[in-house]
């Protein structure tokens, strides 16, 4: 099953919006085995939509739309839509009524603009919305189907995962692809490639690898097609292990692992806590070990120690080496990691200190310049890092430094 | 001047990589004077490039393509756009000497893959990359420009910048475009819609509005086409001051400004301080604040107090109160805000404590219960928010809520 993807809306054309909601639909799609092969996308325009619709529904068996639903007039796919289809407008008593409840929940009235949203093209397959005012639409013809739903990202997900999902499941019966991502941090993708030489010259035909790079990290994606899945399944697992053994623990893990996710099953795994002291980071590691569901069974707290002063007070870094050697150093990240951990009294304590950027470097410290700590019963280990881009990578950045010194430490030592 | 971007990648199109590239050339472009007509996101397939780029470049002025430049099997675009343009590779002793000292500053050694990117063909202008190893390359035909360049994302920016941009206001001379983005927080998009029908009304012909929601925000986009310059700066400033006068203290901000931005000038204005003592948020509120370059000004740091242990010994929040109300309660998240602006030393302090999921809820707290608080010397003031959809969308709404309560008590007290 072939499939293309319309997004809808100028904002994504002047890049005020980052299309997320393609890339969310294209993995929904990828992973019930269909194919997408473009992904469009065009401006809030009654013959552009036209245009790239019925070119997009001839040459494919599904063409998923999002946008331009919404109750206000700049909205207008559904119009657009049910012409193509050679339909009417009619109204629906069930989208007026789940319109209805969803503004009541809000303790909002009905406005006249949400009942224009209960009129439906008489044909379509409405997919109701819990989430906000506007249906979605199913058209079907000739054995192929079109998916029209609004533009917010999750009242959209919900209508691909409750309704779309399941109808092109019940249709799709072709080859299944499938892939396997293996995550790298701190290796560069031209020697990842080097190394992996050997393994990329004696690839089977049915399998194909692929580098992805960003700042620090270098996915290597393996993908198969293959009708027979046991086989499939042996394929990608038989390379993954070459892989694996060759490029050894700069893998930190697979598909939608995370450092964060995979220091986090660690900790869990040996019941053990963590606690964190930040001072360029400004609590973004604190919040990326955070936001894994389950993280209070080892994350304890954060003393975010923006100031010197609370450096001093909390953390109990010493006025002399702070004075002496500066926020970013060796001495004062190692005692801010020391410090938290006793305070907070967790097994481990991350600490950063650095400068982030725009302003604040000097010759001899120039932005980009970041200490990091980790402390356990043992004592104190630290690194430094020499970045220097932007304010926010360099954040980032450091985050994935600390959480990956992290997770190897948790690894060697617990090995 | 019209244009077409193209990104190239499977990864794009299995959902594995989201493409913030075509986003922020969209909005490089617009900045420019440049129409975007359409984003196309293609596979690493040689006959696809060929297609989309031939018919982009044939329909517009401008064409820039990403993805496909590296170093590595899978990387194709070089050599499609090297036939497309009837042109050979050539060896290019500049784009070699960039990568021996890219590969040197890093470390690392000069491989036989990464001598493959000194070729390009003899017809481009090469764009220099001081970022990465393959350099983007400028074809000129028949009056139009095709631009290729890496996918890695802060490679290609700086091209865009340096190189692209320069060339295209060199010959850009048509209508100019200008938006105007007014921001909201907290008042639905049908409400806003309904308040502002007078102004939609009377809008004039040459000025649109457009409405972009997304949780909790609302943004009114202005836009108007004009040659003349001063007219269109007129015209939008009338129909702004309009809309900002229906809606008032629901506007935060314009274009680019964020909660966190406007919060920050309000504290530096007015030589103020603040801390957060954050629960559910996790840090998120503090490296939100954090983010913002000069942010060391007026924030002095954060309590992450994800256990009541940490609630109980730094912020001082009473043993009887966590166990009598929960450490989601009214009481609890005004302690912590009291605590953190004692213990930092600050004229405000931002408190969260709330069940962001996915676990974690009972039938009379549910998930997404979550108290925000806001102590200054007059005393503490509180909110109760009622969320509930997934634990990262809880964790940044909340996070919206307590900027936009900081940025209107500072609005008020101020005035």
């Amino acid at each position: 099953m072939k499939a293309d993807i319309i997004s809808i809306g100028d904002e994504l054309l002047i890049g005020q919006t980052v299309n997320t909601n393609a890339s969310w639909i294209a993995k929904a799609l990828d992973d019930a085995g269909v194919e997408v092969g473009k992904i469009i996308t065009i401006g809030d325009d009654v013959k552009e939509i036209r245009k790239s619709v019925k070119k997009s529904f001839k040459k494919n068996d599904l063409v998923l739309v999002t946008g331009g639903l919404g109750p206000t007039h700049d909205d207008i796919t559904k119009d657009v839509l049910c012409k193509l289809f050679d339909d009417r407008l009619v109204f629906d008593q069930q989208v007026y009524e789940d319109v209805c409840e969803l503004l009541k929940k809000f303790g909002r009235t009905v406005s006249d603009l949400n009942k224009t949203q209960a009129m439906v093209p008489s044909k379509c397959r409405v997919i109701r919305n819990d989430r906000g005012t506007a249906p979605g639409m199913i058209f079907t013809a000739g054995g192929k189907i079109l998916v029209s739903m609004p533009g917010v990202p999750f009242e959209m997900k919900n209508m691909v995962t409750s309704a779309v999902i399941p109808k092109v499941l019940e249709q799709n019966l072709t080859i299944k692809k499938m892939h396997r991502h293996i995550k790298t941090f701190g290796i560069a993708e031209a020697d990842l490639s080097e190394k992996l030489k050997p393994v990329i010259e004696k690839l089977p035909s049915s399998v194909k690898m692929a580098f992805l790079p960003s700042p620090g990290h270098v996915k290597i994606r393996l993908s198969v097609r293959n009708r027979d899945l046991d086989l499939a399944v042996k394929l990608l697992s038989t390379e993954e292990k070459k892989v694996v053994d060759i490029i050894g623990s700069g893998v930190y893990g697979f598909d939608d692992d995370s450092l964060e996710v995979i220091a986090g099953k660690l900790l869990t795994e040996n019941n053990l806590t963590v606690s964190t002291a930040e001072s360029c980071t400004g609590g973004f590691l604190a919040s990326r070990i955070s936001s894994v569901p389950g993280a209070s069974n080892y994350f304890k707290g954060s003393v975010i120690a923006y100031s010197n002063e609370v450096k001093q007070d909390l953390l109990k870094v010493s006025q002399d080496d702070l004075e002496q050697y500066g926020a970013v150093s060796d001495e004062v990240v190692c005692q801010m990691a020391r410090g938290v951990r006793e305070l907070l009294h967790t097994d481990y304590g991350l600490a950063t200190s650095g400068i982030a950027g725009p302003e604040g470097g000097t010759e001899d410290k120039p932005v980009g310049t970041i200490w990091i700590a980790l402390a356990n019963a043992s004592g104190v280990k630290s690194l430094k890092l020499r970045l220097g881009f932007n304010r926010a990578l360099n954040i980032s950045l450091t985050t994935d430094h600390v959480l990956n010194f992290l997770r190897k430490e948790l690894t060697i030592s617990l090995d």
